[in-house]
């Protein structure tokens, strides 16, 4: 990868760890061309409790510089529903061993002040790289709707818009991090700032062999060891479930994106969400090169998806990344 | 196109013409592996009274065995909505000159009634092609259960399901003939006879250039000329609303499949179709391959959607179905 030529990008990553959020959280911090400032959390794969926990136990087991901020514990309207345990173990990060108690704290403010006070601090130099539900991002365009217009760009892992045969998660057309709030996500969307969109489409394309993994775990130092670690649980829950031999790191896409477009081919158009009936959850970006009778998708922002990508490409920047980041600190 | 070795296959076909409705018409009229029982005809590309009338005058302009049994002037549920005058002509078929009365007279049973007794009449022999709003093959459903499992077969023409980047051509994610009905369209994927959906994903990979028409008008005789008259007004609304240099023809993709599936790749799994909200329209199938929690395609049969066809093979099947038919009754 070429060394960033200009100002790392200031990043606030919102995040539900999670196996796949641990591994891009490492990809953030290893990566030269980005400054992690904040880590936000939500529900999603675990409870608030638990993904706060195992942010701030990464922020302490990786000496993180960026504060670690509580976010939602609920979603804006639809019920809760059970955690995936089955996917992420019981603690969230394939059941490896975390301390009962950590030395680092959270900080002071709730994730959607915190991400208004740096927006705020920062205007058009924060990107937000949102891989959970989108509920703090709701939260923050509520109270402070002025923010859109300041965040420099938004990065999600989120939503399936059928491409290529790829369908949703959790039911045909709706994936988890998008039915987990869909109120929240529609709202993410329709704000004006410049989304990007990482959905299933491209991140399904991807996946991780354990031979990819141990490669990553004798030469990632620290972080390969641990990414190791706390992907055995996730890569059985693959292979049982999906036949695939290895595993999907969705959320590394996100990161992926903002530190090499390049690999991504991208559709521009606005997006709307599905928030009833047998399509909740449903991601749908009406093209901008279409013209349709008049519909739920007027006057909305133009947001970008993800289409296509080059996976091998992925595969060896996340790689790289983190090989070269562990040497550094080691 | 190799002659059909076995009896002909017994085609009631259920339409709204409409241009593409009536050239998929003349293509079932000349294939040989088809014997066309009967035509019954909904509203949706121009009103009941003017498909009905156009079918009628093509019966009479062919000298078409089948009986043409009038159908649904409304939709089970949802509002009327206006005509596409600017695609298919005030009179359905492209403003072609059409004679004020016409010397065939419609059958006396109403189409759902026509099915009914046709399906009872040849249990396991008939074919029903729809491609149109499926309200009239929903109202024979009601009315009479048991003849879901004594058809042999249903081809539509409807849907978009998402491949390739199609999407849909009323809104982003629904097409018309699904839109148009989509409570009918719903109860006809739920019923137990085997259903292939010919939907957009395929019928826009296919598309009729204008020096093709050219050579069908001089090739394919009475048929080849009233394929081109009809299609100059379509093909102008083509040009001027999407750019391409030619016409879709969706409904003869379904005629297509019933005379060589092999033209096809088809994907198994239950559909559903949104009924509400603001993906109202949409088909969405949930792969026969993939497992989900529990959700609204628990329970359904399996049916099939076309996800590729071999476009030219297509074309050509249809230019010789053409010019031979009209060389056989020059
Ligand atoms: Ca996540
Ligand atoms: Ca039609």
């Amino acid at each position: 990868m070429a060394e960033a030529t200009s100002a790392p990008i200031k990043v606030i990553y919102d995040t539900d760890p999670g196996i796949d959020d641990a591994m891009a959280l490492l990809f953030l911090e290893y990566a030269p061309s980005i400054d992690l400032v904040g880590i936000t959390t939500v529900l999603g794969n675990a409870s608030i409790d638990t993904t706060t926990r195992n942010a701030l136990y990464m922020k302490q087991l990786f000496n993180l510089a960026a504060p670690v901020a509580r976010g939602a514990g609920r979603p804006l309207a639809v019920p809760m529903v059970e955690e995936p345990h089955y996917i992420h173990g019981h603690n969230g990060l394939g059941d490896v061993p975390i301390p009962e108690t950590l030395s680092v704290k959270e900080h002071e403010l709730p994730a959607h002040r915190f991400i208004i006070d740096m927006v705020r601090k920062h205007p058009h130099e924060i990107v937000i790289v949102a891989v959970g539900r989108m509920t703090n991002l709701a939260l923050a365009l509520r109270e402070d709707p002025g923010i859109a217009e300041l965040v420099k760009e938004v990065v999600i892992m989120g939503g399936a818009f059928g491409f290529y045969g790829h369908s949703g998660n959790v039911t045909p057309v709706a994936e988890a991090n998008i039915i987990g709030d869909p109120h929240a996500a529609d709202e993410m969307f329709a704000a004006k700032w410049p989304v990007v969109a990482v959905g299933l489409d491209v991140t399904q394309e991807c996946v991780m062999t354990t031979a990819y993994m141990e490669q990553l775990r004798d030469k990632g130092g620290k972080a390969g060891q641990f990414c190791w670690d706390i992907s055995r649980f996730y890569e059985d829950f693959y292979r049982r479930a999906t036949g695939i031999d290895g595993i999907f790191v969705h959320d590394s896409s996100a990161v992926a994106y903002l530190i090499d477009p390049s690999l991504f081919t991208t559709r521009s158009g606005p997006i709307k969400v599905v928030t009833e009936g047998i399509a909740i959850g449903q991601t749908i970006q009406k093209s901008a090169l279409r013209s349709f009778p008049p519909s739920a998708w007027d006057g909305l922002p133009d947001q970008k998806i993800c289409t296509a990508v080059d996976g091998q490409r992925f595969l060896d920047l996340y790689f790289d990344t983190i090989v070269k980041g562990a040497a550094e600190r080691a």
